[in-house]
């Protein structure tokens, strides 16, 4: 059994024995990925770019648990929608190198996500 | 080698390729994570819980590639910040568990997570 | 003075005071922005729409608050980058009305907004 | 009248013209909010600070849109919660003044919202 595999089941195991599921429509998780994904953008705010490469260890550490919940609620999603998000990411990542070609977006990434 | 290691060394070559990693320092990464987060959000915002739980061919398909770059900016930013996600994820619910013991935390998620 | 000028005057000060402007870029007040907003989502994650209409007194005024600092976030982004912000409104509305006309987007706001 | 009361009313009436108040509860509109956010958060995203602060005319154009979708569905929301968005505004600088005191904040904005 994979990793992801493994997590949705302690996942889907820690949400029945709360009776949480009533609360986890797809529409209520991916509200509660954004939220978690804002609190994970949040210790970054103020920081340049280069304060970002070198967290102090406290912070560094409260970013580690703010990913963790991006991933349980992405995993718990995933596993409503029945998505394998593994699956997911390898088309994404195959669509993309079709999207930018590599002469192409060579340094230029603004160029390509800019408006 | 696991999945997750494996997807992370497939976008460390996607990212070299292009010379991407000028622009992936942790904060821009965490701004690009919750820019998907939120557009995976979007298809979900007018809709019933009902409603989400059912999507159309169409925007489960929309749903899934955003559920993708949602993960691929997770995984970068974990290789930037030197994080096992897989890890932080079991520690989280480990932690979890602790705080939400199922006598107290059944049925009432409401009432641990509302301000 | 109108009452956003009022406000942005006063956000000025109080910045200035702190020798906060050098943390206001428009990228970070921007990333602050969306930070907030995500607070504001917060309380409403696992409720239900009824339930959302309905806020206990405490929850309300948290959701009071936070609707301060997104409109603080959003007034001093403006001052940054000389944006009239009511203007803005009115000429997006206006822009709205051409492309939602009332006859085809009655009672189908979710065809114009899905994916 | 004041120009926030002004802009409610046209979005009151948009909104009845096209039947979109059965969209519009507080929950919806908190998601579409933080949704509006993360747009005007995305043509930053891989720009530096200073980059950000002289946008080229047509990213500063969108980005003034994205602006104007914000304030639209926060005094939506304030309509819908009834709530005086200035007077929130004001009562939070206030209070902010209290928990920065300007000699304790001076230059430090980090360490007052950092983890």
């Amino acid at each position: 059994m994979s990793e992801v595999t493994e997590l949705r089941d302690k996942l889907r195991t820690f949400s029945a024995e709360r009776d949480w599921d009533q609360y986890h429509s797809p529409k209520n998780l991916a509200s509660a990925l954004v939220v978690e994904a804002a609190e994970l953008l949040e210790p970054f705010q103020w920081l340049t770019e280069d304060q970002s490469r070198a967290l102090p260890p406290g912070t560094a550490e409260a970013v580690r648990m703010e990913m963790a919940d991006v991933l349980i609620y992405l995993i718990r999603l995933a596993d409503k929608l029945d998505v394998d998000l593994m699956q997911a990411a390898r088309d994404k990542i195959a669509s993309n190198a079709l999207r930018y070609p590599t002469e192409k977006a060579k340094g230029i990434a603004r160029k390509y996500t800019e408006l």
